[in-house]
């Protein structure tokens, strides 16, 4: 389970990292089954990366894996590649995207998209410590 | 122009009014482009509905229009019917969704889905009051 | 939680009910995300209905409803008309979908399509009374 | 002629290999129509691997090829790179699709998604195997 409560706290957290590195974000986050609980764009964030923040949190839920880590086997020769052209568009394969646990299960995701690829993942991490 | 400030804003009444009459709603905010500012699944709200919540608020930013008043026109029969076929199926032409104006310009819009028609307008200009 | 095996008891007990009647059906049941657990379609069923089981199972699911109730409100001048263009047209507003409940909450869902909706729905009730 | 009781024969074989090597999956049979005849999700599998497990069987029927062949032409500087592109996004070019066989003639396919390449392959094979 994945509250509206624990998704506010979570997208605090997030919030205040993307404000100390001063690059506005776009934050998403799901639950267990993959649907959305929460979102927010930050004002100035990419409207493109509203979708991607969205479906960077599904994606982490659906493989239950960083999208950072799906990235390495999702490149042209590795294992997965073509994986996102499945799900109807759905699976982002770029970094941003945690998996939510709870004891050891996981329950949800996070989705950042709006900067670098290490900017986003390193909002994501801020958010997914707060749950 | 609305802030990610002004969406907190409206949600919160909005939830306010759907707690007090006891429906979980899925709230969302456009902006003047018709982009996501923010959304929130209310716990145990309808799944299916966060989808519709979104479209309802772009629909009103869309057309500068009631989603309630869209649909008298868009029934068999009326003038826009088939008009929810077009933009990808982005129009929802069922109540929920009302513009946001500021000196009487449209300059976003908010969405609620998760309960009757009537709920669900209710809930909405609960938080269009708040804007 | 929908597990695998209680998709199995429900499907076999639709299929029972099926083949009573004469009618090869699609029957598709979801989790409590909205995600399938698990599809047949039975020899002779028609290739167009798995596609609407499926959905059908999800729109349960997604708005806590039988896909025959949500029929009377989604017709032309109901209060949810327009709804079937939501959802990229996971939306069916036909009968044949019905709610899975464990303590009074709504826990999954059946679809099922193949023949008329009298029959469809008696199908899927056949199935839910296995949950 | 895949039937559902030939699907159902598959479909446990490669069950119980998925349960042998301990990686929950997804498993999808097709027909020589490339239309799905039973899908099952077994517990704790990936729900983002649903939709892959029925396009893996169906890009197998479609092509008469298993999937992890065609991924060695559909790299980046494959002869069919890009055709994931197409058919609506139905191509997967990652292992775990098979062809099924009868009398050497394609009159069907299985798809499995959940776990590595080499995971998904395996619990296929074991699938065909049965048929």
């Amino acid at each position: 389970m994945v509250t509206l409560e624990d998704a506010r706290r979570i997208i605090a957290a997030a919030e205040k990292k993307a404000a100390e590195i001063g690059q506005p974000m776009n934050i998403a986050v799901v639950d267990g089954g993959g649907n959305l609980v929460a979102h927010v764009r930050m004002d100035g964030a990419w409207i493109g990366s509203i979708d991607i923040s969205i479906k960077k949190a599904w994606t982490s839920r659906a493989f239950d894996i960083t999208t950072q880590d799906l990235a390495t086997h999702s490149q042209s020769g590795g294992q997965f590649f073509g994986i996102h052209a499945s799900n109807e568009g759905k699976v982002m394969v770029f970094a941003g995207g945690i998996p939510l646990k709870k004891d050891g299960k996981v329950v949800g995701g996070i989705g950042v998209s709006g900067g670098s690829g290490e900017q986003d993942s390193t909002v994501a991490q801020a958010g997914e410590a707060a749950f």
